[in-house]
């Protein structure tokens, strides 16, 4: 008997152990809302891009818009140690199932028992992504939730389910929405009240000066009388003035017999607001809801030149204007998610704020889904910039899910631009393919353009990177030979060794003997030079006055991206100083989509034809941030997410610039003189490298010397390193 | 002056006489609401699929459900005598171009000058299918107008509009919209008040019996209380009573100070309701809201056997409750659109409404977008349906629209299949494949089903036809080519001499020696045996009790066609009076989905494991409508739209009969006597076939003999012939 109650006392002690650690376990789980993976992405996609008015009047984009898959399986398996309640959440009709057995209705919760079970959640939602929320004390929705549009779940004539299933099972995908009532569908950019600047009132009119280019909904105070409000925008103040030919207007009902507050409906892009009121209305005053992404500015850079300074500043103050639900090209006028603008926010992020999410919801509202029945945005250097941006993300970010996730859409869209090859195996633009390259008077499209064949051959090398890390060995061989094949046609068909440079493009069979920058300075930092030729391409295109100038900060990011993977650091930096520098002069507050130094007064406003077409504050214009961070500070990733990296400082002529550039797992932060190097890195394994005159010295680190005055030095994660040298 | 002012009166006078005969032709046009081809379609499928609820519980499909293109943009090219105001509506976000020119917001209507112009409407819509209502004196929105899901009108820097365009216009889809506020995202089937047929009360609850199977809302009169009234619905009085294992119920929440009504909010099929209010809660009475689509029962027939009239009203019946918006399955349980059974519907459909708009709308939800990445409804058979369907609807219809319409996505389709033959070219059921068939209790679907080559076949030979319409010649080729080889390939199969039959399966890589009926009578009316084959499958299969009996009208239905195919009309009556008539001996008031004779009392009820489980009104029930209008009142179209068809009366051992076949340009009728055939056909040219043991004579008409006993005559279009003749 003693035997047999010491045996229970056990019994007992050991249920109580194992659900003392299972309560250990029992943390409440952090959920969040999940969804098919793209879906959310594609509609809040469809929902910005269609938030386009010119003068008033809907403009939406020209290329196909997709839509999630409005009815969706979310399920996941788990083993739990004891009896547990879960709250169930869903945005559409739903039903929930225990081990493949419907409940009853729609429950709001569940009690699941202790042991194996599976959970699923089948939505339907047309209007907006199907999505759920689950959360108990171990259960929690995530990204490891598996979702299907087709679970293929058929049962037959007795009622037995099939075993036999053709599902594809993907990751959920999720964002921020962590609580039951973050609807991923309410989701909306927040705001924060802005005075104005300056009012200029002249009787019931006012323009309004917010003091630099901002964004958001206009707010009249003190409103009353019966009429219309007419608010004209300007991001110049001739913009604001110009009621007739001004870019964004809208008109306000006012019904307000006692005074009160009213607001615009859609959130705008401006400095200046110019506010006219009908008789018989009045207002007080103005204030701007300012609208922003909520995202925090991890990258910085203080050096030597306060004109430097300024332009980083107003550079990430650009990028934070246009960092919206997704990376947009401008505030004003598309704020449309185009591909070649997004490659370049993309990497202006990784040296700014790091936000991945940004990234990838970026890249998926772009891709859309299958079939693929045109280039992304219509472009063919857009599709090519898009397979670039996925395996560049990888290398910041070292997120293999989303790498692994959108693998498939990378195929078809592979797919299509591997058909659309002529017979020679070069792409030249068909009907319905917009070759873009950059806005340039004058710039042929004709043929096959060199520059498209470039931007293809690097596409299917990162194809074949992808393929290796989603272990299609088959697809990675694939394009592995399709980009050594591309990449050996290119240089025999376009390299002229008579002008030291790649031809332009062949037309009717033959290539051309025009020479442009786009090609060159691609081929520069993708590589695919001999030292010779990259010296050659220097003198005789990037720094020869008779190739046709660039005019946007668009096409003078890789040109200048060009000039520093050759060391140019002290060219470039007059370069910045000068273009961007000139922007400032003029008064900007932001960047410009485009300047052409020669254009004067209100000639720098126009574009497309219109008087205030141009866009004056472009993400595409915040390049500097990257330039300075990548090749002055010197920071890149050698391996994906940074777990290796080098920091390789460059003044470029400055007397001093410190700086901090984001990783995933923490912050690098460099400061460099020409005497001393400062380094310190939150994770990973960095390698400083540098030159120096002198032996240089650190103390806690070891240098090692790699001769002719080069120097490295391992890094490793949360030490400071300071290096005292004698820059060359 | 006098020859002046003559001048001037003349052309006054000629601008009179222009401006009325430009009167003349301003009618106002039937203006409709358009939309994209299929996307309406797919989005009221997807509103219909998703209303089935199983006791309460929503119950969605398990395949992928697709959606409207998002953003359309619709266009026509008009060309005006004189300025023409129009009034313009969209569902959703829009603008409107004029000669690519946008108009301010949103305008509601428009001036077009007089001479040739463009008009574009551009629309978003997330929620439900972007769609347009235009109209004037002679503009008016109809299928005439093109339509995009992306027009690729991409500008340049100054503003210039591309002009190589790579956009695929396709005309719109429309329906029966015809007036501005006909919205059609609030389309609802209309419904009328019905009276119970009987009311057993119980203190509060009340058992009711609406006299026959029904569908609609149940309306609850002098509701007063607070608490819930569960609404169990019954195909079956037992079913109604069974309120733990009833398939649907309803419960309503009652919060009625004062007596007042109240609705369920979804409509169910039912005979019976049960009716319980909690304690608390009282009511007087029940009515029923009875929803029904609007289609007019064009078919008829009547004969001298009661019984068979009183089965094909029975079958009429159960075909009108099964036709809503699409032609579903049945109305009890799944509510879905299942190409198999719309197959079946579409064949009843040409002889009882000839709803054209009905047959297009199922086929676009069925075959919904691409990529295809299922069967339809997952089920490998009914993909195959849905082709022959389309070439099916074509010969009936004449609609070559849809045909052009549909075609890019047939082919999409038919890739998938193709894609999915084994090595051998036969197809087998792969993950995620249904092999169906039909509900019969160990049907093998192992290897390769000879009835699912058989099907794939006619499927290829329905492509042939189809791309030779749509003038695909290279196409053409192919799929006849592909079916050709296919065909003599199931021959040398299958084909068993010994025992006069198509085996059932090639079982790795063996033909099994199992004989079933389905490949062998599709083989029949496939028209794929040859005269001696034919005599033997009927011996040997059809009329051979050893092969397993059809316990579904589905396949009876292809059963009974094959033997009337031989001219086997009066035994197929036969079994028609004791297989219909048998369940009509049960009390049903609709054909069930399932009917074995040898079952007893509630069993009859029960499938899927569920004692209510089986559906008691469903369409493949409604079968002899279509078996008496072809081969009974035997008429048949020879050429698309019944430009060309034949009527080939066969009494089946009837006294007489008469019955009216629906065309698409008026009605043909016919009556059968074994001494007198009457007929007229509204339009087209038909020719009358039959026999007679006397020679026979028609006042007005020519009988043209085709020797041993066969005569013909010629129907021309609206004049009756009236045949005295003797039958065989």
């Amino acid at each position: 008997m003693i035997k047999f109650c010491l045996k229970r006392v056990a019994a007992v002690l050991l249920l109580l152990l194992l659900a003392t650690s299972a309560q250990a376990q029992q943390r409440p789980q952090k959920a969040t809302w999940i969804w098919y993976p793209g879906d959310y992405e594609i509609w809040l996609g469809n929902q910005m891009q269609n938030r386009r008015t010119e003068r008033g009047t809907f403009f939406p984009v020209f290329w196909r818009m997709d839509s999630h898959y409005v009815l969706i399986d979310f399920h996941k398996d788990f083993d739990l140690a004891q009896p547990e309640e879960v709250e169930l959440r869903a945005e559409g009709q739903y039903n929930v199932k225990l081990d493949g057995k419907p409940l009853t209705g729609a429950p709001t919760h569940l009690t699941v028992p202790a042991g194996k079970h599976r959970i699923n959640l089948k939505v339907y939602n047309q209007a907006t992504p199907p999505a759920v929320f689950v959360r108990g004390n171990t259960i929690a929705s995530d990204a490891s939730w598996l979702v299907t549009y087709e679970d293929k779940e058929w049962i037959d004539a007795s009622g037995k389910t099939s075993d036999q299933s053709g599902t594809t099972w993907l990751q959920a995908g999720a964002w921020n929405f962590d609580s039951p009532e973050a609807r991923p569908s309410a989701f909306k950019l927040p705001t924060e009240v802005r005075r104005a600047a300056q009012v200029e009132r002249n009787g019931q009119s006012m323009l309004v000066d917010f003091g630099r280019e901002t964004f958001g909904y206009i707010k009249l105070h003190g409103v009353k009388g019966k009429g219309q409000v007419a608010v004209y925008f300007g991001e110049s103040k001739e913009e604001a003035q110009a009621t007739e030919t001004c870019e964004t207007l809208e008109y306000l009902a006012v019904n307000q017999p006692q005074k009160g507050e009213q607001t615009t409906t859609l959130s705008k892009a401006f400095r200046y607001v110019n506010i006219r009121p009908e008789a018989g209305v009045s207002l007080d005053s103005v204030s701007l809801l300012y609208e922003y992404a909520p995202v925090a500015e991890r990258g910085k850079f203080r050096c030597s030149d306060a004109q430097l300074n300024k332009i980083w500043d107003v550079a990430a103050y650009t990028m934070h204007l246009n960092t919206r639900e997704f990376f947009i090209d401008g505030i004003k006028r598309d704020r449309w998610v185009w591909s070649g603008d997004a490659y370049q926010s993309y990497l202006m992020n990784y040296y700014l704020y790091f936000d991945t999410p940004t990234v990838n919801r970026t890249q998926w509202a772009l891709r859309g889904k299958d079939p693929v029945t045109s280039h992304i945005n219509t472009i063919m250097d857009y599709s090519f910039y898009w397979f670039i941006s996925v395996y560049d993300a990888y290398q910041y970010t070292g997120d293999k899910a989303q790498v692994q996730q959108l693998y498939p859409r990378m195929q078809s869209l592979m797919d299509y631009c591997l058909n659309r090859r002529n017979k020679d195996g070069l792409m030249e633009g068909l009907a319905g393919d917009w070759v873009f390259i950059d806005w340039a008077d004058g710039l042929s499209k004709k043929g096959e353009v060199s520059f498209e064949q470039l931007l293809l051959c690097r596409s299917l090398e990162s194809m074949a990177l992808c393929a290796k890390l989603v272990d299609d060995q088959t697809g990675a061989q694939k394009y592995q030979q399709l980009a050594t094949d591309l990449k050996a046609k290119i240089f025999a068909t376009y390299w002229n060794p008579g002008k030291g440079a790649l031809v332009h493009s062949r037309v009717a069979g033959r290539p051309t003997d025009h020479v442009t920058r786009y090609a060159n300075m691609f081929a520069i930092f993708f590589d695919y030079l001999s030292p010779e030729q990259e010296q050659q391409v220097k003198k005789s295109v990037l720094l020869n006055p008779q190739v046709p100038k660039i005019t946007t900060p668009y096409m003078r990011f890789y040109e200048l991206e060009a000039l520093c993977a050759m060391g140019e650091q002290p060219y470039v930096l007059k370069e910045m100083k000068s273009y961007w520098g000139g922007i400032l002069d003029l008064g900007a507050t932001s960047f410009w989509e485009e300047y052409d130094p020669t254009k004067k007064g209100t000639e720098h406003l126009a574009m497309y034809g219109r008087p205030f077409g141009k866009s004056l504050c472009h993400a595409w214009g915040a390049s500097p941030i990257y330039l300075l961070g990548k090749y002055y500070l010197g920071v890149k990733p050698l391996t994906p997410g940074y777990a290796t990296y080098e920091v390789v400082p460059n003044l470029g002529g400055l007397q001093w610039m410190e700086g901090t550039v984001p990783t995933p797992q923490g912050d690098i932060t460099v400061a460099a003189s020409p005497k001393q190097l400062k380094v310190k890195g939150a994770s990973g394994t960095g390698t400083l490298r540098f030159s120096s005159k002198s032996k240089p010295s650190c103390k806690g680190g070891k240098i090692a010397s790699k001769g002719n005055g080069q120097y490295e030095l391992t890094l490793e994660k949360g030490r400071e390193y300071v290096v005292t040298y004698q820059a060359l």
